[in-house]
């Protein structure tokens, strides 16, 4: 419970209307999407400058307040949102929106944390620039929250994760102290690069207030491709061979199965198959090029005519126009969303080493059909970094609640199997609160122990978004 | 001095033979290749394991040894070589050369610290892939002290600093605890990215002994242009257009000014100017594409056909072969070391925003002249990386030693002038010893302040590297 005065004291640093404290303007700040994680708290705090923001803090750290970061509160493993003890106070980044400043021939774009990432595609697209972040939740998720939790997506085999597209940062620390690390240098090795320590820390060790970005070449030219395959080890193999031959062209290479095209055949609207005959396995395949000229789609017809002499592709469809490209990415982009029409989905969001994708597929499909007969596994998702969405729907008319309740059961046998291929149990959601716990089953304990150094050496009260990560 | 007991113990750890006493052993220790940095050592530890290196610095610890951690002793700043005290201990990676594993589907490849990097192109190589990292010392550097260094070169723009080309870490702290950080994935948000830490380090936070790095296809077609243009900022447009319409397939952008041409033609064995009249700026063009096709050198043709009606290129010569390719990459890689047959040389290596090149360029050309008539400025680098090696060669016929006199007076003004233009005062070479006293000027007490509660919590004792970065 928060002491009045202290209240005010917060209050008083964003002004009366940008301190919420009624149920339903705080209300959309204490729940996300899913309904899975929602909570309590005494004030939603919305500062209007980094200097607010600095105060905040400064008065949190000094009063041992503890302050849980939101940016469009879109995170999947419940680190935005306040537990329910109504002791956190929400700091909402939102109104710092600002594009502060665009450098079309440097490549850069200095944006503010609550800048919605989609709002920043649009400001890269006016200069003939792409800002390459694609992410499902685009038109609402903000860049400060996608660079505190190392945001994916489908871009990353051409692009890199979050942490590569940010060449500087402005972060306010616990103490209120603020570090202007807004750099725009794509070399410089002065000391230490304090700049990583807050990109993936989700909030706890820093409230990241603005960012330099890294802006690319817009694509002249795409071709994408849906492909169907009898197996996921031709898939991997297919996509030895599109790498090699297709080098840093190769923009996406997304893996779906029959079940999850045939979800998107029944929930998704618009949804068509792109190839005549059911394949047990399908890949989405996307060349992009700075340039345009006719060897792009060359380039793509003689890969996938490689791959079906080899014996590797079953059929394949090349997209005819921009339309149609889109339309083989809107059964990719469907896939989360159909699933839930077809009743409880156990999820794990999983990496292996890319050349392990088949056999980990093999050996985790196996166990979840013996653990649950007639159990759905949906394994989905971005191929060509070794991230594969795990999800496994329920069998068909059977009861909802109780196959939720095997979601630690089917988590730990999933994440047994990630381990034995030394994979990850989060490559892009984070941990948060959803898998703190699980954190400690797969980190040894010296590298807990080298974590929690790092908290402690910048958040010595613990007041940055508590139980979360750590 | 050390204590014979204590030499005695850290020498029982590797074995005598491992343990270099003598003044010849030590020798090649203890000064580099521009004998700028020289010092003194009571011993040279040579470990053969990772356990090994684990006992010295558990040892250390214990007895608050000094530690200097040594990789092919190419660094430039003098980070690698002891001080005069006789107090540091020198620890020579070099018998950890092992490459432990090469997975091509996967594209990585784990190597322990003391593989050298022409080492690692070659198993790339082998498996039909690259390890992209180009240095002009690649022949005897290792890979633990390019990691240690964040390393840059001339394949930064495509494919980014070692940083990174870095997935995964194994290190040895300051405790002698070993972490295991070896991990082969693209994505991995488990908590904070601890392997962040040690890139760019500079030895003094922990000991990397190994590493999984980053492959990548081998291009299959290259093309290399050299351009005469009349001015940087002509390269600038260049540079913008030539990135837009290549996209990833442009790998090299490489400014020259004529008198390092001169310079090459006058001291550089086999150096030809590649064009047939002199101009005032040169830049070396290069793409890459993973196919082979005639696209490339279309591509190449119709950048500079474009570049040369708007004016930007007063000629260009595209290479017909993979020797002329190579003839063109000799001039630049050659502008280091024929510098010195031009007397004394003052040098910077900066970098600011990549669109302010030209602007940093006349400003900082001016100064310099105005400081030092007749002193020649050979500015020459990365351009498409905002890098650029600031060096200065001496007035013809001027006294050396009177020029090389005034080095901290022009490091003043020039690092000033990077200032300007937030830049950085070491764009690729590190901090060392060279640069300490001048980070201490170009970085905020509370980003410095930042940097130490990082030390202080990873390496409390103050053993490893002590007095190199802070």
């Amino acid at each position: 419970m928060l002491d009045p005065d202290h209240l005010k004291r917060l209050a008083a640093i964003v002004g009366e209307a940008n301190a919420l404290t009624s149920e339903s303007d705080k209300a959309p700040h204490l729940r996300e999407w899913r309904d899975l994680y929602h909570g309590k708290t005494p004030v939603v705090l919305r500062p209007g400058s980094v200097e607010e923001v600095s105060q905040i803090l400064k008065t949190a750290n000094e009063l041992k307040l503890r302050i849980v970061p939101q940016g469009g509160n879109t995170g999947l493993v419940g680190g935005q949102i306040p537990d329910d003890s109504s002791g956190e106070i929400v700091l909402s980044l939102g109104r710092l929106n600002k594009i502060r400043k665009i450098d079309a021939d440097g490549y850069t774009m200095t944006v503010e944390a609550g800048c919605i990432l989609e709002a920043i595609h649009q400001a890269a697209e006016e200069v003939d620039r792409i800002f390459p972040l694609t992410l499902g939740a685009q038109g609402s998720c903000q860049i400060g929250g996608n660079i505190s939790t190392n945001a994916g997506g489908t871009a990353v085999l051409a692009y890199g994760n979050t942490r590569e597209l940010v060449l500087g940062l402005e972060v306010v620390l616990a103490t209120g102290e603020i570090w202007n690390g807004l750099r725009s240098l794509r070399k410089d090795n002065t000391g230490y690069d304090l700049k990583q320590l807050f990109i993936g820390a989700e909030g706890t060790l820093g409230v990241i207030t603005a960012a330099v970005l890294k802006l690319f070449p817009k694509p002249r030219d795409r071709q994408v491709a849906f492909v169907g395959l009898s197996d996921s080890h031709a898939a991997l193999a297919l996509f030895s061979q599109a790498r090699a031959k297709a080098g840093p062209m190769l923009t996406g290479f997304e893996l779906m199965p029959r079940v999850g095209i045939e979800f998107c055949l029944k929930h998704l609207e618009g949804a068509r198959d792109p190839l005549s005959e059911p394949h047990p396995w399908y890949v989405l395949v996307e060349l992009s090029s700075g340039t345009e000229n006719a060897s792009l789609r060359d380039l793509m017809e003689e890969l996938l005519g490689e791959a079906f002499e080899a014996g590797l592709v079953q059929d394949a469809a090349l997209a005819e126009s921009i339309a149609q490209g889109e339309a083989f990415w809107h059964l990719r982009h469907g896939m989360s969303e159909v699933q839930r029409e077809e009743g409880g989905s156990i999820k794990h969001d999983v990496s292996v080493p890319v050349a392990s994708v088949p056999a980990f597929l093999d050996k985790a499909i196996a166990a979840v059909e013996e653990m649950v007969p007639g159990c759905r596994p949906v394994p989905f998702g971005h191929m060509g970094d070794g991230n594969i969405h795990f999800n496994v729907s329920q069998p068909v008319g059977a009861d909802k609640a109780g196959f939720i309740a095997r979601w630690d059961e089917m988590n730990a046998l999933v994440h047994g199997i990630v381990a034995e291929f030394g994979g990850s149990i989060s490559a892009e959601h984070g941990i948060g609160r959803l898998k703190r716990d699980l954190l400690k089953e797969v980190k040894s304990e010296l590298e807990l122990d080298m974590m929690r150094r790092i908290k402690v050496a910048f958040d010595p009260n613990g007041i940055l978004n508590p139980g979360r990560v750590l």
